[in-house]
């Protein structure tokens, strides 16, 4: 909404006026049609860096027009437009409310919109931070890269073959031996889970997943109508044949796991616990969908074997990407499995998006095909990670250990931090908000538990961790009192 | 299901022995699931380079293993895997039939499949030939982009402001005046009619399309569950009171319209028309989806406003891409619409892939911000189609002209071909296709007329198109006798 809002402070027209202009032309081209609502008074005060009075001004003005109207409790909302007043109006506001497709969570949204602040401190972001991208080998790749004809059209369906090759090669280090025809390449893991829900499940299909879980914060299941039903991730470990029970009373269609440096605890299966949970499922005939994103950002010690180099009969549905290691931006993941479901998805994705773009596609394939720049960059990765996390748990321990407990993560990014007191997070995320921090409360990743934060070491520099977690700290204990 | 099929000549295992450890390792790997069709025996004998009793050889050794089964008339088919006989399967299949997204349309999927065989010349084909890719260009800006941090990350939920900006600042010479607010970045103009689809409109709404249509091609409203209802081409032009009729008759939430070198036929509505449209939409309270794509690629003078300059009150989602002109790999195309509607289909367009590629969308941006090398690439692609046009209809008068009519297009890459006597166009593809020649049946774009063919002069070089043309009215002449 910043765009464009720029006051002339050495005009002759006078502020308000200005304003008044400005929002007045907002409702003339269409682009704030009838029934939206306006910033509110403060928060446009402060946007544009005037007195609140101002903007009331303003107000006022557009009011006495008949172009705004304030509703008691609603705010202000646009109920008119100038060049006619009696011409109808789309009510766009009602196409929204009645859509199929869910809105992101309420928190989920206000993360999305805060994380675009610079000055805001993000403790909670499961990305690498910019010193840790591949700045300098991305800009080699790029610039060597000979653009063909190739390149700026559409691929086949299932992706890039030479990317598909390169994935074919790079995931046998994973013990998963495979042909390109059973790779597909989607835009991202999130586009793999939507192709799965609309590809493969049927209307009100049930699917089995960890509690708690990164997939209890998307909506890519339950907008295609599935219902998750969440398993407590330790029940799991303890005695994976729960699934097959829960398989049977929710008469499940599959089970999401992530099995490696699980998001958001951080928990890693060990190679029995994944051999049993595979053998549970594949005799109880349950597909599993093992989300792996997190694989090669081990900390101390490689992780046990992946589900998929376990699975003997196409059981497994397994899902890859750069966005964890190398660049969320390129939009670049793949989804490996039998060629029946490779083949479904590869139709399915065409006629969603016609493919992941070429361009990305190219710059992932020379990625994983340069084993210099890779293992550079994933040393370079671990080194760090191991660094942060080392300064992060001392952080906890000098902060938080009065009124919080943790375990220590193996791996990735994130660590799952239980608040001894329960407390509103809904509460806390706003005070940490107004406080110039950004955290993902528990809560958005199970709907039960109110004590846990997903804080992350991998995303801010050491300095603005350390200023944020001292911040945070503060705030939880002004709340618990 | 080329990949990895390499057969070695040399070596002293007999060929068919070789295809049944190739066939065995594809199910022993699960990639062949049961129930998985296997290619069939002419097709793979195709494919390897084998004669037919090799394949029938190999084929009879795994169905003595148990492995596999022929059924009459469906094929031979995976029963079985070696390691374990009793073990269980999942049933793929049955996973796929029941979900709930629509297949692609079977003459969709066989064109899909045909494109990638190179020796196939794709008359049907609507994107420029590598010729009039902007190669040489996209090198240039490609090599000198400078990697920052922001290009590896993600974006913002509309996309990149610099990328939005530009947007703004191109589509200001087709009348448009917005402000980044306003503007939604997306992987595709297909992407952008998945989003309103699931962002704007309710279970079983109905929309509005002409007639033929290239919607009708696709299946994003119709897997939404949203009807199409088709309206002919002709009478909107004539009479756009009809739009507000059918909305009022059907409660119809849209209409979606490609007014500029419409796709499949090339039409294009005159200025009154169009004003005429928007005002009977309007004060029947019909949004319009202006599809815009074409537009640049006038051949003989530039085209009437867009609708959505006539606009004056939200009422029309625009839609513009950089496939047609620029490059369909680059996967960047925008809509423009009321802030309302924009802010939702950012959350979705976050939902479904997390915003479209950060590197493709830093090119698209340095693309539309270098006017030397868009206006030299804008110039050449015109005068390119204005030879190929002339090219191909003196193509069409030399060898369609005793069965067929058709009017000249004057802009983008559409013949619209009508065959003076109905045939199976089902089967005047296939045959096409037998003799190498790939077309698009205008019974894709609507389901009632059987006389249609969509052909494209912008795709293959002159010399294959010559050669194509002459190769399809042999086809079309040896069917109609």
């Amino acid at each position: 909404m910043k765009q464009g809002w720029q006051l002339n402070r050495k005009s002759e027209i006078p502020l308000y006026l200005q304003i008044k202009h400005l929002l007045k032309e907002k409702i003339r081209l269409g682009e704030w049609s009838i029934g939206t609502t306006l910033p509110s008074q403060r928060k446009l005060a402060q946007l544009l860096d005037v007195n609140r009075s101002t903007v009331v001004e303003a107000y006022e003005e557009l009011m006495a027009e008949g172009l705004i109207e304030g509703v008691q409790g609603k705010g202000t909302r646009v109920v008119n437009n100038t060049w006619n007043v009696i011409q109808s109006e789309i009510d766009w506001n009602s196409y929204v409310i009645e859509s199929t497709y869910k809105p992101s969570k309420p928190l989920i949204q206000k993360i999305n919109e805060a994380e675009f602040s610079p000055s805001i401190i993000r403790l909670g972001t499961g990305e690498l931070g910019k010193e840790l991208l591949p700045i300098g080998a991305m800009n080699d790749l790029i610039s060597n890269l000979k653009i063909e004809a190739h390149h700026l059209g559409y691929e086949e369906p299932k992706g890039s073959l030479e990317l598909r090759q390169a994935v074919c090669k790079h995931v046998q280090a994973f013990g998963i031996h495979t042909s390109p025809s059973s790779v597909l390449i989607v835009s991202g893991a999130l586009q793999a889970f939507q192709l799965i829900a609309s590809g493969l499940l049927k209307q009100r299909a049930s699917i089995l997943a960890e509690s708690p879980s990164y997939v209890f914060s998307i909506n890519a299941f339950q907008s295609a109508n599935v219902q998750l039903h969440n398993v407590p991730i330790d029940q799991i470990a303890k005695n994976p044949s729960i699934l097959a029970k829960l398989k049977a009373q929710h008469n499940a269609s599959l089970f999401y796991t992530i099995p490696t440096f699980h998001n958001p605890t951080g928990f890693l299966y060990t190679e029995e616990q994944r051999q049993n949970i595979v053998h549970a499922c594949q005799s109880s005939q349950l597909p599993i969908v093992e989300d792996d994103v997190y694989r090669e950002l081990w900390i101390d010690t490689p992780p046990p074997p992946t589900m998929k180099s376990m699975d003997q009969s196409g059981n497994i549905l397994y899902i890859g990407s750069l966005s964890k290691l190398v660049s969320p931006g390129l939009r670049i993941g793949w989804i490996i499995g039998p060629e029946t479901v490779i083949n479904r998805l590869a139709d399915l994705k065409m006629q969603v998006d016609y493919g992941a773009s070429s361009l990305s596609q190219a710059v992932a394939e020379r990625w994983l095909s340069s084993p210099d720049y890779y293992n550079e960059h994933v040393n370079w990765v671990r080194i760090s990670l191991k660094e942060r996390r080392a300064h992060f748990l001392h952080l906890l321990d000098t902060y938080f250990s009065s009124f919080a407990t943790w375990s220590v993560p193996t791996g990735s990014f994130y660590v799952w931090v239980r608040l001894q007191k329960e407390l509103s997070l809904h509460r806390l995320f706003d005070v940490a908000l107004k406080n110039g921090i950004l955290i993902n409360p528990g809560s958005i990743y199970e709907e039960r538990d109110a004590s846990y934060l997903r804080l992350s070491y991998s995303y801010e520099s050491k300095e603005r961790i350390e200023q944020g977690m001292k911040q945070l700290a503060s705030c939880i204990q002004s709340m618990i009192g």
